[in-house]
């Protein structure tokens, strides 16, 4: 009988599954019965933009967390595919960090072009999964939420793509419940427009809080202030950008600070990460994380210890993205056809071990892509994903950082070289922070 | 083999229905075993308070849409427990239309004081319902959201007490993805103190939106603009407050509406209104329903016509809100216990049929009231709930109606007398729109 596979949502991750087995396909490989679930009416996961917050149109938790004038915050060169280049997509060279549109077009349009829609349930949400040990397989319950009808498919494999930022973690503070200004999540954050001649206070300090607190910035905040938990970000900031310790407690509209000191403020945004959260998942093949660059119980970051039938992509907090997501589900793909054989669960149990050894050294950001990078190749030597340097790659992440640390709002101004081409980035017509039209248009032409 | 019961959702009409079996134990019946089964950490539904929006701590949708200055909208003489009343809980007369925290405080002491919470297991959602139709049987499987750990439990059967006012209907309209200011729903609405000087708009024209426009008055809001689909409130606005047709666009931060009008604004709350939404029932078990005053489907709006084991508290929009959810708690118990025979399918549908066509011929808000009186009136004849005047409660309600139709920011200052106790409200220290301290403490000891 042929293998039944069943892949949960339609992101970068979903949709680099999609793209695997058409690969093995059009190399003359049977590949099998295919279907792909996708809550969202669109494909693109987090690059799928929303003006919704809270809950959508069909009353399920809104999925993505990107805000209007998102801009890639890594070089575009990092995650660039190695089976799609940015330069056959767009035919020219464009800039090292294009806005979230432009993204978006690159990674639907490698899929699009095999027509890989086909295999798609749009706007239907997975429910409930069960396994049957006896007949090692899996029953998934989904809703169509357009005609609120459930139905149950069975399949042999089961991928697990539904990324993980996108529940908010959202701590609780003494008083916040009395704050009289807009309380919210950094995933329910849209844009810093009315944000302009504001006291604004953020809380956290990694990614999230900083590009929200330079769009603030952008768009006329009257100050900044970022709370942090273990240590300061300490960027260059602009002038009217602080760092403070962690909350203690707010009393009316007055943050009060762990060092003692006190402010007043207009708004709040918790900037303060996401959850794994798999709602669709008994617990025993659920997996239970924070947001770290090596979960446990998943071999090659991939395999559910648990249960070898059930893959996991994208489950890593991430340096690499896309192409990350493209390695895992080439390996993911040859695991369930057979092509790679796994070896015993003690010697998986070993790998898994021995990774995480890895992980707990790490000390420096450096560190820490170095790892992802040796992560990677590890990986890429069990597939036939088109090699690339990946050593390259880690240059580049290192020089990213390093321009982050020279230029908070400048270093998206920065051109890289593609390690799949060899082509350069251009400069782009305008300046991140005098950016205002965000879309594909004005970036392509201007 | 003792009966087996679940009850989703301790809000008050799963209280209700613990309240239920309490009443019967106590006077001698074998009630079944019973679990309650509440996914926030504390019981009493909407009138639960939180400062969280969109999702919760475990990032499970949040379920109360009630806000901090939230006063009881209809006289509290119009829900009196005919069992436990407000005499008896508060031991002196009260005001007609308390704040959130003082009904939540009679709501709870009834079942706390009966020790109920201990059928209650708290921060545990329901994920996924099936019926085994050859055991007739139901299993139910819950996540402790604490513990990321799930359960299935077995049922004989279960109570939906969800409630419908929880999964926000958010239409699209064009250009609201660039309005540049918030824009959310009445759900994640929590307070109007940050709307002081500013230019409101809300869409909708029911309950939510007049009361938070109301809120946005009081607190200071530059001017309040209403957007209605179908038909004006027109009740008797302060000045700075008006109506207008429905928004056909946005454009930057001005709406234009239906009628060529346009208007710059602030901020925009979509008071639009909920969904009935049931994501742990497969549909064959799931009402589909608006927000109506008889849903169809269910033999005397509580017990599901496709499985007369499965039962619904609360499925109605409401006039009457905690003494129907007793009547219908009451009624469900007995049924459940054989205490009440059902009637055929047939009989059950013409039943239904038959309701259905009365609804259809309501024209007016009276013709509401009396329509949900008779309906309660028919379904308690059916129980031993405490029989008490309907008919006086129906008086109140056109008589609260035509003070909302004379005083619009004065309508709860007004008093009225209980039917269960006759005894009459006294007038509160404070009138509503002065009061800004809403808490217990202060309403009873000012
Ligand atoms: C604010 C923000 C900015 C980011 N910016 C960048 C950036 O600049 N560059 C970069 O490389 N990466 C960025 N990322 C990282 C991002 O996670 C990845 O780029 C990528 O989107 C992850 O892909 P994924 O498919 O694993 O997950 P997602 O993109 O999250 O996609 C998961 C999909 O699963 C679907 N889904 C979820 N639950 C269900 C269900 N029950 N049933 C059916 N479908 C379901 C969702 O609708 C979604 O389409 C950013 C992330 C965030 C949050
Ligand atoms: C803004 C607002 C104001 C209102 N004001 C008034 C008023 O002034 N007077 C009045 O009489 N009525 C008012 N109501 C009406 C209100 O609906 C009722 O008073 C009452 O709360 C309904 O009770 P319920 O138990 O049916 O539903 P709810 O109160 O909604 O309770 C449902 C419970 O189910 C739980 N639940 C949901 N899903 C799950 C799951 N999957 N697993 C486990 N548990 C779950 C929820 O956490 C919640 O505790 C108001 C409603 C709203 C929205
Ligand atoms: N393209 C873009 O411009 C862009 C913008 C935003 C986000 N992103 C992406 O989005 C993803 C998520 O980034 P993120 O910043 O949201 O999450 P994150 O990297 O996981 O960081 C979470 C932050 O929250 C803090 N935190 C957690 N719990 C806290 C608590 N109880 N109190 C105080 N602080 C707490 C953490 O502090 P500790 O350090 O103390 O743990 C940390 O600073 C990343 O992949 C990122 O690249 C991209
Ligand atoms: N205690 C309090 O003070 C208080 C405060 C708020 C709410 N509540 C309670 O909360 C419950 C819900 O009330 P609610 O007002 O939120 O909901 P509701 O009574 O169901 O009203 C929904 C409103 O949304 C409108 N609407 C729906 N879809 C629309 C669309 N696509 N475009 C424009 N308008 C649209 C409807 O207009 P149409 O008329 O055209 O259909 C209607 O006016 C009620 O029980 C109420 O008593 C109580």
């Amino acid at each position: 009988m042929t293998l039944r596979v069943g892949i949960i949502g339609a992101g970068p991750s979903g949709m680099a599954q999609l793209r695997a087995f058409e690969s093995a396909r059009k190399l003359g490989a049977e590949i099998p019965e295919i279907m792909c679930f996708e809550k969202q009416p669109d494909w693109g996961g987090q690059w799928n933009y929303t003006w919704r917050t809270g809950l959508d149109e069909f009353g399920e938790p809104v999925h993505s967390s990107m805000y209007r004038h998102l801009w890639s915050n890594g070089p575009k060169e990092c995650l660039e595919f190695a089976d799609y280049t940015f330069d056959e997509h767009f035919g020219q060279p464009i800039s090292s960090f294009p806005p979230r549109a432009v993204l978006f077009d690159y990674i639907q349009a490698r899929v699009a072009k095999s027509d890989l829609r086909r295999y798609v349930r749009f706007n239907t949400a997975a429910r409930w999964v069960d396994y049957n040990e006896q007949m090692q397989e899996f029953t998934l319950t989904v809703e169509d939420l357009a005609t609120q009808t459930t139905e149950t498919h069975v399949f042999d494999k089961i991928v697990v793509a539904t990324g993980h930022f996108s529940t908010p973690n959202v701590p609780a503070f003494e008083g916040i419940e009395t704050f009289p200004g807009p309380v919210r999540h950094a995933h329910d954050f849209r844009g810093a427009e009315n944000l302009a001649g504001q006291d604004l206070l953020l809380i956290g300090s990694s990614y999230s809080a900083e590009d929200i607190g330079m769009q603030a910035h952008k768009m006329g905040a009257k100050s900044i202030t970022f709370s942090y938990r273990t240590a300061p970000m300490g960027f260059g900031w602009p002038e009217s950008v602080e760092e403070r310790p962690l909350v203690s407690r707010f009393d009316g509209r007055t943050a009060h600070f762990a060092d003692g000191t006190s402010k007043d403020f207009d708004a709040v945004i918790l900037c303060t990460g996401y959850k794994h959260k798999y709602p669709f998942l008994p617990d025993t093949l659920s997996l239970k994380s924070r947001n770290v660059l090596y979960p446990g119980n998943l071999y090659k970051g991939v395999v559910w210890q648990g249960n070898t039938s059930l893959f996991y992509l994208g489950a890593q907090d991430q340096y690499y993205t896309f192409n990350m997501f493209d390695v895992q589900a080439w390996f993911a793909r040859d695991v369930m056809l057979g092509r790679t054989a796994l070896p015993s669960f003690e010697a998986r149990e070993a790998d898994v071990r021995d990774w995480l050894q890895r992980f707990a050294a790490l000390s420096t950001h450096d560190d820490e892509a170095d790892f992802q990078t040796a992560y990677l190749k590890d990986l890429m030597s069990h597939t036939d994903y088109p090699a690339f340097d990946l050593d390259a790659v880690a240059v580049l992440f290192k020089q990213w950082m390093k321009d982050k640390e020279e230029d908070i709002l400048g270093y998206r101004d920065r051109i890289h070289r593609s390690v799949m081409t060899g082509t350069m980035a251009v400069n782009h017509h305008t300046r991140w922070l005098n950016a205002m039209d965000d879309s594909l248009e004005r970036y392509l032409h201007g």
